[in-house]
């Protein structure tokens, strides 16, 4: 097996020259990559029946879900790659250049980050997405999957790696670890001579394991205990409406609603009302002791209120207050998305300037926080941390600047 | 003494309502902070004293140079912070907005990181520093000095806080770390849930130590290997002049030089005249077997290409293309500043596209890698690492950004 190091070392050759390969030729590695998985179809659908077979037993139902492909989802996977040509190349861009008093000229421009290192989970899909949106934004990557998805995955990248190598790329801009023990994770999260960041994606388990032990520059996705704020003066059908969707669209999403916040002037009447309509998909609710004493419900506990429950689950805690809502979300949120639904302006700017979250909302369904709906084209994860992105990223969060100097001799 | 979890708690209370203090009144704390260092200088001058008694014999004299404050320091210390008044605010400013089809506008705007941990060493003048930047930026920020500095460092920060909280600003906006040992610099580099980023100033050492221990989000800065090329066809005075100036101009900062490279065709004729110069500030060369053969030297270990030197030495290697000595560049440097000093358009688009650094230049000494110097105004440090910031950081390089939404019922 080929040892991390040599992946690495291999991964960042190939990111130097892919650096400088122009749009041209990374749109037909990308159409490339497209055509040969639809030609390959059956060839992943076979490995990924090993997988399946294998993975049976030991994982629960809804992850054998996540980790099946179909010829469906094989489409979908080659559609993604080509959706991703027809997006703007963001490398190369000048950000702006100036002449100094002394006649040097500093210029500002976009390029890729180099190498970037994803973990994720059991779903396959991750792994020609992410070799998409690195390799448009002219980076190297390298894939570490879960274990249940290792064989389709392999058949993925290997005819991932052929395509782009056909079209005159090094076929190490595209790398999967396929020794899928915990060890390699670790050393891949301490990679530093070669990995320039490493994005997670999965849950808050692999997310927290990998802000603990990553010494390589990690962008922190998707944990999402988003509330929704029912203000005092709102539309409450709006209001029901917008809980009744951020909760059960798609409940096992980051940008769903795990907790709802009322304002006690408008309690009695808007949680029966709501309730009515989480009663439709069995909605559990966990509320506090007021909102107990209004409608039938289990009795929520601190823990609740800081629980992504990704589930027909939700909490709901009764506020005298838009600030105590605002410190509310504040302290138990994490930074994700946030909404009041209001009519009052005041409040509305009161929310979005002290809720501390990639995306505030007014009068909107959290889950329109996704990189296809904010119109970025394609997303790599949402961020939850400050630095450097923040909010879904497309394909410029995936690059860093440099600076040209252009001199004549200039000393200091 | 206030425990760590107390200061970080403050901390975080005080960036959210200096997140919407606005300039005016940023502006005026920042004034009143840099009047209040004046009129105490010698309250400082003699608390800086004390550390000066009691560094003593403990550190270098070098060390003990920069430790030291006098009236003079402190006013340049109080024009710094002046300075940061001038400067335009970032906070609040639109970085873009558009209406999707469904109705929603999606605004983008720059908002402060919130809560910022400073780690440095035994320079007392980056207190004040890194105060003003962070204050003007709308963030707290948690000093960490050296212990050798303490007593100045709390009086320039008592000083401070007692300012802007005439001025309205609550005083844990600025908060020191006045426990100096290992243990509670470890705990503030694990303090996520209060701190958003970590910035260490100071040396390799420490700069290693932060990344290698932080789960805090972390901007590296200031390691610099930086190589001047002298290309095959090039003005050969310039070269001289711009490895002289880049060398031995101020040797203790980062963008200084510290290893040349030269093309074997101009090899001989530049290594001695070049030689010749650095010989007036006694420069010890350490020169591979081919530089040996032209000019004295101390013959170059395979370490010194990797060494920040910091001091009148530097590594010389005769390579034998542009290409070997992007490699050699891109193998050995830092990514901070990295010049070829050259005649041929062709080779100076190829190493300005090749050569993978914060800050690439043609023509021109690596000493103007600087806030100042790049018409920032002012800066933090400067980045190493490719996420979130590259390149002297400024007040833009406080921020994040955050999503707000305006909807008017739209559910997905």
């Amino acid at each position: 097996m080929i040892t991390l190091e040599k992946i690495g070392s291999d991964a960042k050759k190939a990111s130097v020259s892919l650096a400088c390969a122009g749009s041209a030729k990374k749109n037909a590695a990308l159409s490339a990559m497209a055509r040969a998985i639809r030609e390959n179809s059956a060839y992943i659908i076979e490995k990924n029946a090993e997988d399946i077979a294998s993975a049976r037993g030991n994982i629960k139902d809804t992850l054998i879900d996540r980790l099946t492909l179909d010829e469906k989802r094989i489409n979908a996977m080659a559609d993604g790659i080509e959706a991703v040509v027809s997006l703007p190349d963001p490398i190369g861009e000048g950000l702006g250049s100036h002449i100094r008093p002394n006649g040097l000229k500093i210029e500002k421009i976009r390029v890729p980050l180099g190498v970037i290192a994803i973990i994720y989970e059991a779903r396959p899909n991750v792994t020609a997405d992410a070799a998409a949106l690195t390799l448009k934004s002219g980076n190297a990557v390298i894939l570490r999957g879960g274990k249940e998805a290792i064989r389709s995955n392999k058949a993925i990248v290997d005819i991932m790696r052929g395509a782009i190598e056909k079209e005159g790329i090094d076929p190490n801009a595209i790398s999967l670890i396929e020794d899928t023990s915990r060890e390699t994770a670790t050393a891949l999260m301490r990679l530093n001579k070669y990995v320039d960041v490493l994005i997670p994606r999965g849950g808050a388990g692999l997310i927290r394991s990998v802000v603990e032990n990553s010494t390589v520059p990690v962008i922190e996705t998707g944990t999402g205990n988003c509330h929704i704020y029912v203000d005092s003066i709102c539309d409450l059908d709006m209001a029901a409406e917008i809980v009744y969707n951020a909760k059960c669209s798609r409940p096992s999403v980051c940008n769903a609603a795990e907790s709802l916040l009322v304002h006690k002037d408008v309690a009695e009447i808007f949680l029966p009302y709501v309730k009515e309509k989480l009663d439709g998909k069995n909605v559990e609710i966990r509320g506090c002791e007021r909102t107990a004493k209004i409608i039938p419900c289990v009795a929520a506990t601190d823990a609740d209120f800081y629980t992504e429950f990704l589930d027909y689950i939700i909490s709901v805690k009764i506020v005298d207050s838009l600030d105590e809502a605002i410190e509310h979300i504040n302290e138990h949120g994490t930074k994700h998305s946030e909404c009041i639904v209001t009519s009052s302006y005041e409040n509305s700017r009161e929310f979005l300037s002290r809720v501390d979250a990639a995306a505030v909302y007014v009068n909107a369904s959290t889950r329109f926080t996704d990189g296809g709906e904010f119109g970025l084209g394609a997303e790599i994860g949402i961020s939850t941390q400050k630095l450097h992105a923040r909010g879904p990223m497309g394909l410029e969060e995936l690059t860093t600047v440099k600076y040209c100097v252009y001199g004549n001799g200039q000393i200091r």
